[in-house]
């Protein structure tokens, strides 16, 4: 199955790093931080509709989206947070956990991938993973 | 409050059509349906951010959501749903539940509903509405 959240870590590792395995799936920072503090949350199996899960897989998402949101929410103060999933191409289940700020881009639109990222160096990124992860309470 | 989905009926009534009550929110069908059988799924209380909500309306949000996907993807059959909750302005909670099609707007790119509505005769808003009542099973 040609899906680089299953099958290809260096193209998943090109795009955001690995924050914590959470309960039904796994949070990432995304590499590209213009909307600061973005995260996205991956269901850990492979399915590609919210009515593809169980109850209790469904349940166990929304808490983990809920936890990285208030934890994004916490470290970084945005003004509203966005949560979206898309995929009509890359179809794996994952929520782009978008914090929104009223003087950045985009703010009352829908966030856009398809500009200029915002790359940060190694050492930033790995502090706001410590950020987040200090916060993240995983299996409250 | 300034919520036109606490208080503005003649304003919700403008931009989407109510279809059912269900767990712990409201489906509406909106208007411009240039992504056909789009959806709106409207929290019943004014919260503005997912981790506000008690687990237990998580997981009646996340079924209420996962119930209008499934029907619209059994009524229209498109090729993927794609799910939002920005509300930069608006920010009472609700989800866009959007069909996308191969050969419809915005493959592969999020949904955008800033371009030119595609709006319908009340009849085949009622056709629409009929269809997915159908087969959405409220409460199951």
């Amino acid at each position: 199955m040609c899906c680089y959240y299953c099958n290809d870590e260096e193209k998943l590792n090109s795009l955001m790093l690995p924050i914590s395995k959470l309960r039904t799936s796994t949070a990432y920072l995304f590499r590209d931080q213009k909307y600061k503090g973005k995260c996205i949350v991956v269901f850990n199996e492979h399915k590609t509709e919210l009515f593809q899960l169980t109850p209790t897989q469904q349940l166990e998402f929304i808490q983990d989206v809920a936890d990285v949101a208030a934890t994004v929410h916490k470290v970084f103060s945005p003004d509203k947070i966005n949560y979206a999933i898309y995929g009509d191409v890359v179809s794996h289940l994952h929520f782009h956990v978008t914090p929104k700020y009223k003087n950045g881009p985009q703010w009352g639109m829908p966030f856009k991938d398809d500009s200029r990222p915002v790359i940060l160096s190694e050492e930033e990124y790995s502090k706001r993973i410590r950020e987040i992860k200090l916060l993240l309470n995983v299996g409250e």
